[in-house]
């Protein structure tokens, strides 16, 4: 048994808050398939915290789930995905947007994220029928890496995708804590402005489970329960992620959790960088990747859980250390002692 | 707002026993995607159910998932499906396993249910490549008209199918309720002796969210995550299912619930037969297929929810009633009380 | 070796005027990929004998690859296509349509036809997204069992499907026996006129290969080349395809072959009828399902090539005679007089 | 209309000693569906240069579907295949592998090839069912730019595959071309030791339409038609294709065209080495890639087709010439003598 696992922000259950709508609305009877008064009251705050009365808003099980239909739904046979190198749906997802049919067309980026002349570079490279067609722009934000998009970043992709006719798609598995990063100047209803779809996650930010996908633009919305119903994505019992939903968009509970989350990592990555510690992304939200002697790691791995992410020289590595809504902050005062022993003996 | 909803078994939330596992296990840190200690907890009881302890558990959020994952992963690209004409991956779930790229092929069987010689009749139509090749038998139990398998002919099918070399695959949405029916004299460990593979099912007996497909054949069993993964199927929080199954199969819950509901249902039953109502298929599970004159219906539409399932004649229609886990004793006797005034009025 | 074979219309080669044309531009260095000269000219005459300069015209090597890609291209993943139980999509085609992700709604038809009452039976039953939508309607002309559309059913059927939204496509694997049939009022453009797409058959009319799809609908017309391509149906040497329609599309070739096809089933018939033969379906176009006694059939199996089609009582069987546009008509002589011999030792 | 077009191998029609073989057997009535006694023949005297009796050949209309057919026809839906970033699947095949379900996994590899190191480095980043399984190696030779695969390469990709449990395919689209190639010491038998399975491409050797997909492993070879029909690929007159690699595996005909390719090629690469250029790839098969002065190409393209492929600097570019089996030497002489002119005037 570790101390405290940094593994990811996924490893407890669901916030309390969420628990309790779960259990005071257990009883009463509901339609089925997200069709029940929970789900459509969590649209309803969703659209309203959005600002975009129009939205249509789906509550699905997971990421991966979500990704695969939103993208399959949006595309013609022919049609691909722009994405990072780094993307999820191109590393972690097991082929899941391969497997619905389409290529996904990757570039290399460091940063994880995706520019206008990165685009323009892919798109100006499809001329004509041999070829795959670009149709649907990836971005994550937060991004694999950990970084976010400022509001001019995303504007400029925008105009972009606008221009040249192509959708653009967040995966926002960790969108909280993009938001309530301190260095971030985006907010809900600017997403609403500039993106054709995205999703605001849940799992990751406190629910037991669901992703709330919002699909702006009205050419997508049609006919969208099909395209659930056939990938096996209405749950019977739809009320369990309408449920998260509502408890996450009221009373602002689902910035304020993302805020935690980020404050643990901040407080981590201050004494990281106090220590001598760089970082392979600059911290920014609730993942920090810092490089560490690999003889502290050792030390570190016999009391927490995280991941080794990428070798740096002989003697260094980047580990990826998480924080989320759950992280008490004692254990990541406790993980501080620690850390300052251990880089202390690995001299 | 209705007295009593009987149009589903998932109209309420879940059995608080399982809501108490969840509550109980919320702050544990956990490992993701179904790894945890609760889906193993929950994979070893149900392995100990079966008297398998070769069998591979796998929890998936819900049936069509389940059924379209299943299907296509012991299928190769030209295999097909058969089943009867009323099956529910046939009609009820968007054509879901043709979107995996597989061809159902149905035969119409008025008890939902296949026989050897309906199975044999399809296979034997099937010659060359010009046709697609039947490579597994998909039986539901209960049926989608509340019907039930014995012993004797689900061996009759298993032998068929082994002789011919086509997979057996049992969808178990309501297989609580079958098992648990009066006229039943199936068990878990004939199950595991007579199918390839089978769900048992959570969704509609008690459980947020969940089915667990049980894979006995072990050509069946590998890199099955892979397939789960690349669906979307593998949740983050899949703690989230293991908590509903573990607490389901302690203590013998997921026997006592179907058979609540299944009493309902037959006190239901006796009810309609006393007041002369004849029944589309025999009642033997939760699901009940009375036949009444339309003018009943429609008073009893006023007070009660239920689907109207076909009509019959000029002035009568069978209706179908759902029984759950959660239904009141009480309301089942409100019911029937207004039954026989509906019908004494529609003389 | 046979006498002669009557096992179906693609049996033999080319016709030499196709031939001719393929050797006499063997030589000219052309465009690759079906945007040569040969298929331009084809395409052009097509039009031209169809009224319809807008339709775009492209040239496949096969029926089956033609008709999975055509309704691949069509419809979105959650549609499906309305079908006889005979369609050759549905029975022997592999499951094509299925394995690009779409559902068959199937009605039986005794004579292989659709009329607007079984297109608005299938449609009416899907309601809702837990089903999939019916957004195709797939007819072949000449069937399955060889009866062919009057111009007033394919009316009716066109306007049944724009009003319900439905596309209208036709097989037309034997368009050519259709359209030369005596009993047959419809024309090249009158199908221009009623159908969103269809294919003109080359193969069984003539051609060493291919078939010419027709897209009148514009909606389906956009970026269909990316269909091809993607399916593998675009030939490097596209000349070879543009060279048989070229071929056929001049001085009328097309029908002509039919005709002469037509005109030897015709006499086939009528020594049949006066043998005192009835007939599966009502003999029209260059396929026969002639009733024989068990005995006959099989005298007839030593020197000719046919398929018993379906046995009908304990001492006859319906068997297919196919003739084509290279059936010479001294053998047609021969087996009239074979199996009058055959009819009378058969008693 | 150019003096001569290089602009690819596939301009003109077949040798007229492959239309010979059509037009002798035309009258000839066949089976259909590629069991015609052409296919088997041709299959016969394949598998005799192969020095394999036990291979399955299949005959197919164009390279695309080729691939796609064997590489979904090999794969489970979670298994992927490792190829160059340049392999025409990746590129220039609109997604096709994609469209069947399956990742591309690619690597960078500036001469096209793959090596065991390249393979090895791809394979070991896939770990876990979060990933795709990488499963087929996919290599073209001649490569997508003109380069070939030694014995002791291919010796060594093979061990590799095998040690890792990865099927080895060959894109053999130019495999004449490379087997006739001066610096190639690899034989057909060679790569029946060598290779899962192979296509020998007759399109751009000499064939009217048609490769021959060559099966060594037996595992692979199960139920191979049902693939084949299930994507259109079972031409009704399978004897087009099967008279063209009749003709082309009589007498050697085949290493004929290639060697009298590749010899215009190596005359080509003489005059443009004589003066001065280099070029983007080693020539060694029919595929050259010379780097030339911008204004030299642009006097050339006035009277002769072929790709400018890649700009090398302000002034000079890499052009793509490629001869045929059908190129006459006297155009290669009259290029020869037009180069040398506009390589004086560009200066």
């Amino acid at each position: 048994m570790y101390k405290h696992s940094f593994f990811n922000d996924y490893s407890e259950g669901a916030h309390p808050r969420l628990l309790e709508v779960l259990a005071r609305t257990n009883d009463d009877q509901e339609t089925g398939y997200g069709e029940d008064s929970l789900c459509q009251q969590a649209a309803d705050l969703i659209r309203e915290a959005l600002r975009c009365p129009e939205a249509a808003v789906h509550f699905i099980s997971g990421g991966t789930q979500t990704n695969l239909i939103a993208l399959a739904a949006a595309l013609k046979p022919y049609e691909s995905v722009i994405a990072a190198a780094s993307a999820h749906i191109h590393v972690h997802e097991a082929g899941a947007v391969e497997a619905t049919g389409h290529k996904i067309n990757t570039v290399v980026t460091p940063d994880g994220k995706l520019t206008p002349a990165l685009v323009e570079s892919i798109d100006d490279q499809h001329t004509d029928e041999h070829m795959v067609k670009p149709r649907l722009v990836f971005i994550s934000n937060a991004s694999e890496v950990g970084t976010i998009y400022t509001k001019s970043e995303l504007q400029a992709l925008s105009q972009t995708c606008r221009r040249r006719g192509l959708y653009l798609y967040m995966d926002g598995a960790r969108l909280g804590s993009a938001l309530a990063s301190r260095t971030s100047d985006l907010s809900l209803p600017d997403l609403a402005g500039l993106l054709d779809m995205f999703y605001i996650g849940g799992t990751k930010n406190g629910a037991l489970a669901g992703e709330a996908l919002v699909i702006i633009n009205p050419a997508l919305q049609r006919d969208f329960r099909y395209h659930l119903k056939q990938h096996g994505a209405l749950l019977a019992k739809g009320r369990l992620l309408g449920s998260q939903f509502l408890g996450l968009f009221q009373d602002d509970l689902f910035l304020d959790l993302a805020q935690h989350a980020n404050a643990m990592a901040a407080k981590l990555a201050q004494a990281l960088s106090e220590l001598g510690c760089s970082f392979l992304a600059p911290p920014a939200t609730n993942q920090l990747f810092p490089i560490l002697p690999d003889a502290a790691i050792e030390r570190l791995q016999a009391d927490y859980g995280f991941y080794v992410w990428q070798r740096i020289d002989a003697q260094r590595s980047a580990v990826r250390l998480v924080t989320s809504w759950a992280t008490p902050e004692v254990k990541v005062d406790v993980f501080i002692a620690d850390l300052r022993a251990a880089l202390a003996q690995a001299g």
